[in-house]
C-alpha cells in the first residue's frame, strides 16, 4: 500500500459524504485512476469490465473486475478479500454475455438494485453498453450522474500525494535531458524516444517509474503542428523544431512537462513565439496563488499572446494527479477563460501552451502546486528553446 | 500512409456491404483501432471524443475530433480535408457541453440524424454519456448496436498487414533477449522494465517500434500470480519466478509474446508446470489450420492440462493485429472451448497461456498466422524456462 488506511478512510468519508449530498445509496466507480484512489489497485486490467461499489451502507468499497485480475486487488488494494469479487471468464468477450450481467446479480443479492445508483456516465471504460446493461437489468433503480464526483475531491492532494509527484518531477526532468542529450540529426525519433523511456522507467539511484497514463508525445517539423502524434521511424533533421511532451510516474502519479527543441540556426517564428510563449507562463504562474481561480490565470496568459497578436484556442491547463491509459488529466478544472475555479493549496495542473501552428508547432509547460501564498514549480528545467 | 489507397478502400467496401447486411446508413466508429483500419489516423487523442462517421451515401469516411488534433488527422489519414471536422475546444471537458452535441449537430446537417446509425456500444471510449447525447437529440434516428463489425473485418490480415506484424516480432523477440539479459538479483524492476522499452523503440538498424496497446506485464514471485501487474521499485531476488509480456508494434500492428525467467534453481511445481503448458502449447499449434476451429485449438490445449491435472479458467488466446491503449486484442474470437470460429489463412492470434496459480505464476506464448495449409510462428523464441 502507497498511502496509510487513514488516508483511504479520509477518501471514502468524503465520497459519502458527496453520495449524501447528490442523493446516492451506491456509486459505481469505472474510472482506473478513480478505483486507485478508492482502492490502490493498480493492474493494467481496464481493457475488461471492472470497477469499485461504494455503497453508503457498507463500510469498505468492493472491488470487481475479471477473476484472473482480483488476484491483482488482492496484492494492491487494502480491500478485505471477501470485498473482491471476480466474475467468470465466460463473460470475458462472448456477447450477448456481459461482465455486467455479473454485476446487476450482485447488485440484486444485496439488495442494491432499487436503489439510487451512481455511475460515471462519461468516464473512461463505463461504455454505452454497460450503461444500457445496468438500466434495463435493474429497471427499479434510480440513475444518476456521478461522473467527476470523485475527480473533484482528487483535486486538492494530500502531503503524500505530492512527495510523489516531486518524485514523478525527478524523472520527468532526468528524461527531458536525457531527449536533449539524445537528439541529433540523422538519429531516429523511435531511438530518442527509446532513450526517454529508459530514462523514465529505470530513474535514478532511489526511484524507478512508472507506464504513463499519456503516452510521450514527439513530434518533428510539419507533424509538430499536431498536438498528439507520437515518435516514429523518421529522422531528425536539420532547421526542424521538435516538440517533447513527457511525464515521470510514481505510484501512478504524474508530472509532467512540455519544451521545444530546434536543431540549426530557428526561424524568427520559433524564437519569437517562444519568448511570447514564455513570457505568458511567466504572467500565469504570478497569478497562481490561492484565492485567484482558473480565469485569472488564463487571462493572464492570454493577455501576453494578445499583447503579440498570437492566437490560441486551446486551454493552457488542466490538473495532475494520478493517471491511468490514455490520460493523466483529472478532467475537472481547465486553465481557460471563464472557469471560475478558485485555487486552493495543494491543487496541481499542468500549465501547459501547446502552440500548434498551420505547418510547424512548440510546447512550453510547467506542473504547478498552489501553495499556501503563491505556487512552486514542481520541475526546475530552462524554459529556453533548446538549439542543437 | 501506411497503406494504398486501394487498401482502404476494399476495407471501406468490405464495411459498407456489411452496413447494408445490418441495415444501417450510417456507422459511427470509436475505437481507435477501428479508425485506424478505416482512415489512418494514428494519434494519442482517444482521450477525449473523436470518431470516423461512414455513411452508405457519402465515399470517403469523416473524420471528427477536437480541432487541435484536426492537424494530426491531415498529417495521418488519406482524408481530403473537407472530411476532417474539427470541434471547438469550448466542448473539451466542460460538462454540460460535450462533443456530442457538435456531432449531433452535424449529423442534422447531412441529414443523417433520422437514419438507421450504428454505433460501437461497447468500444473503448464510446461512453454511456456519447450514447445517451446521441440518443436524446436525435429521437428520429434508429439506433443499432455495431460492435465489432469491423473487428471481424480485420480478422483476416492483408500480406501487408501480416509485413507489420513482422516487423513487430522482430523487435518483440530483441525486447525479450534484453529482458533476459537485464534480470539479475538485486535489480529494480523498472530498470528492466526500461531496457525493454528502449529495445522495444529503439528496435535494430532498420526499424524501430512504437508504444503498444497494452504495456509491459512485468511481475515476480506473488505478484506473477496475477495477471496484469506492471514493473515496480522491487528487485528481483533469488528464488523467485519473474513472468514477461511484451510487444513489439509497427504501424500500430502487434505481435505478443510471453515468457517466463526464474532466477535460481526452480521448483519443481514451476519447471513442471511449465512443461506441461509448452507441451499444451505444442498441441494447440498442431490443430491451428484453416478448418479447424478456436475451439480445436483450446481443446488440444485443454486435453494436455486434463492429462495432468492442471487447471486453467481463463481462455487462451485471442486476435491480434492494430492495437492502441488500452488493449491490443481485437476481441472477436477467443481460443476456448465452444469457440466455433473456423480457422482461416492469414487469421493472426495470441496463443496465451497465462498459468496465474495461487501464490505464484508462469506465462508462455506465441504470435501465430494461419497459413493455407497450417501456422507459423510470428517469433523464433525458446521457450524453456529461462535460467538466471
Amino acid at each position: 500500500m502507497i498511502f496509510s488506511i487513514d488516508e483511504y478512510n479520509i477518501r471514502i468519508k468524503k465520497i459519502k459524504q458527496k453520495m449524501v449530498e447528490k442523493s446516492m445509496d451506491i456509486l459505481i466507480v469505472t474510472d482506473p485512476s478513480n478505483m486507485n484512489y478508492t482502492t490502490g489497485y493498480d493492474g493494467w486490467s481496464f481493457y475488461v469490465p471492472q470497477g469499485v461499489i461504494i455503497a453508503l451502507d457498507y463500510d469498505e468499497p468492493i472491488w470487481f473486475g475479471r477473476k484472473q485480475d482480483s488476484k491483482g486487488a488482492k496484492v494492491t488494494t487494502y480491500l478485505k478479500h471477501e470485498n473482491i469479487l471476480g466474475y467468470p471468464e465466460d463473460l470475458i468477450q462472448s456477447p450477448p454475455l456481459h461482465p455486467y450481467d455479473y454485476l446487476v446479480d450482485f447488485l440484486k443479492s444485496k439488495n442494491w438494485a432499487n436503489k439510487n445508483i451512481g455511475v460515471e456516465m462519461d468516464s473512461y471504460y463505463y461504455t454505452a453498453e454497460c450503461h444500457e446493461r445496468l438500466k434495463s437489468n435493474c429497471p427499479n433503480a434510480s440513475f444518476h450522474n456521478a461522473y467527476l464526483l470523485i475527480n473533484w475531491i482528487r483535486l486538492i492532494k494530500s502531503d503524500n500525494e505530492i512527495k510523489y509527484m516531486l518524485d514523478a518531477g525527478i524523472l520527468t526532468q532526468n528524461a527531458m535531458q536525457r531527449a536533449y542529450d539524445s537528439i541529433k540529426p540523422g538519429i531516429r525519433q523511435n531511438q530518442v524516444a527509446g532513450n526517454i523511456q529508459q530514462s523514465l522507467l529505470s530513474g535514478n539511484d532511489e526511484i524507478g517509474g512508472e507506464y504513463s497514463g499519456l503516452t510521450l508525445i514527439l513530434a518533428s517539423g510539419t507533424s509538430a503542428s499536431a498536438s498528439h502524434l507520437t515518435p516514429t521511424d523518421k529522422k531528425f533533421k536539420q532547421n526542424e523544431g521538435t516538440i517533447i511532451e513527457l511525464s515521470g510516474v510514481k505510484n501512478r502519479y504524474h508530472c509532467p512537462l512540455s519544451r521545444t527543441v530546434f536543431i540549426g540556426k530557428p526561424d524568427t517564428k520559433t524564437k519569437e513565439t517562444l519568448k511570447i510563449t514564455n513570457e505568458g507562463i511567466e504572467k500565469a504562474i504570478e497569478k497562481t496563488k490561492p484565492g485567484n481561480t482558473a480565469h485569472d490565470v488564463a487571462e493572464a496568459f492570454w493577455d501576453v499572446l494578445n499583447k503579440y497578436g498570437l492566437e490560441k484556442d486551446s486551454r493552457c491547463g488542466y490538473p495532475i494527479g494520478i493517471g491511468y491509459p490514455p490520460d493523466w488529466g483529472e478532467h475537472t478544472l481547465s486553465i481557460r477563460k471563464n472557469d471560475m475555479t478558485v485555487l486552493r493549496p495543494n491543487i496541481t495542473f499542468h500549465l501547459m501552451a501547446g502552440m500548434w501552428m498551420d505547418t510547424w508547432g512548440l510546447e512550453l509547460s510547467e506542473s504547478i502546486k498552489v501553495t499556501e501564498n503563491g505556487c512552486e514549480l514542481f520541475c526546475n528545467f530552462s524554459r529556453s528553446l533548446h538549439l542543437i
